[in-house]
């Protein structure tokens, strides 16, 4: 079961001409390991809302090796991204490709427990969820107080593979379901979801 | 053929409770006349990068009865949204459904050849493209003098219902194809294109 009709998404891969050696080897890696992260399309996406925006702080759950917060890095001018990932691995690959392509100074490299983490931070403009997916809700139920006004929650996966369609859906799934719904119904939230890759939820504060 | 998924377009719809009365009717009539309106999921989407952007003046060249020109300006605190169309008989509708929304002090209703007309305005900080596919890349030739630093480009209809991907595409196809690539190569702008509905483009100037 596909979201995107998948000729659409060869198409739309096909018309950027990216140039950045450091994304190409990211995405090179990703595939080589089978590792999941946001592709071109997606980080071209928060590329723009990034600009659009204009963040001092960007906090990451579950960075993986870095790919997102690279694209968030890449499109801030004055401020910062904190990247956090329970896998010293990943974030000392993210460190590296960072270094690499001259963002190391926009960003804080962090390992451990993802929410724990971001729970020190406050005055937050961008949340973006990647982590668990059992743990979305419990993520934005506790860092709601640290948000700023107008500040914009991302969160990835939130179709799920398609799966949030189909009938008996896994825990995982449920899971996702109800985080859906509860962003929806969120108070002074104004969410909407991007049918994009796998699935990217928006949600601003009003 | 189909762009996204139509479980997973009917499963984000399902997530909506809209309850603008207006904006319920503009849908239900444009079901009704069978009138290509961008739906609410573009809708909602463009409120979102109209939050962000807290543009001053937005132009629509192709307006319709007003639907996407509604969301524009509801998203709007402090601006107008010129809207265009050359049927009277639209820009006479949408003025109407403007007036039972209290957005009438948020727009400017004009009737006629929608370049000829947007030419008039400088320092747009939004330009929206929803007219005869052939005259996209002419509306943004002629238009880029007119635009603000950091002027968000929006094309509605990029993915054309999938004919985008389909082999002998037909001239109005064509000209779309060409578009596309001509935003995707055009200096100092950063271009990304939405699987949303009938494909979003949305390009920044930098």
């Amino acid at each position: 079961m596909f979201i995107t009709n998948p000729e659409i998404e060869e198409y739309l891969k096909s018309l950027i001409q990216e140039e950045d050696p450091v994304l190409k080897e990211m995405e090179e890696l990703g595939h080589k390991l089978n590792f999941p992260i946001v592709d071109k399309l997606v980080g071209r996406f928060f590329y723009l809302l990034t600009k659009l925006k204009k963040p001092k702080l960007i906090v990451e759950l579950g960075s993986g090796f870095g790919y997102s917060g690279y694209w968030f890095a890449k499109a801030l001018t004055d401020g910062k991204v904190i990247l956090t990932d329970y896998k010293e691995e990943n974030i000392n690959l993210a460190k590296k490709f960072f270094e690499n392509g001259n963002l190391s100074e926009k960003a804080i490299f962090r390992t451990g427990d993802a929410i724990e983490i971001v729970s020190e931070y406050k005055n937050i403009d961008i949340l973006f969820l990647d982590l668990e997916k059992r743990r979305y809700k419990e993520a934005v139920e506790k860092l709601i107080p640290n948000l700023n006004p107008n500040a914009l929650i991302i969160a990835d996966n939130v179709l799920w593979h398609g799966k949030v369609v189909q009938k008996n859906p896994d825990k995982q799934t449920e899971a996702i379901k109800e985080f859906n719904e509860f962003m929806f119904n969120l108070p002074d939230f104004f969410t909407t979801i991007i049918p994009l890759r796998d699935g990217v939820l928006i949600s601003l504060k009003q």
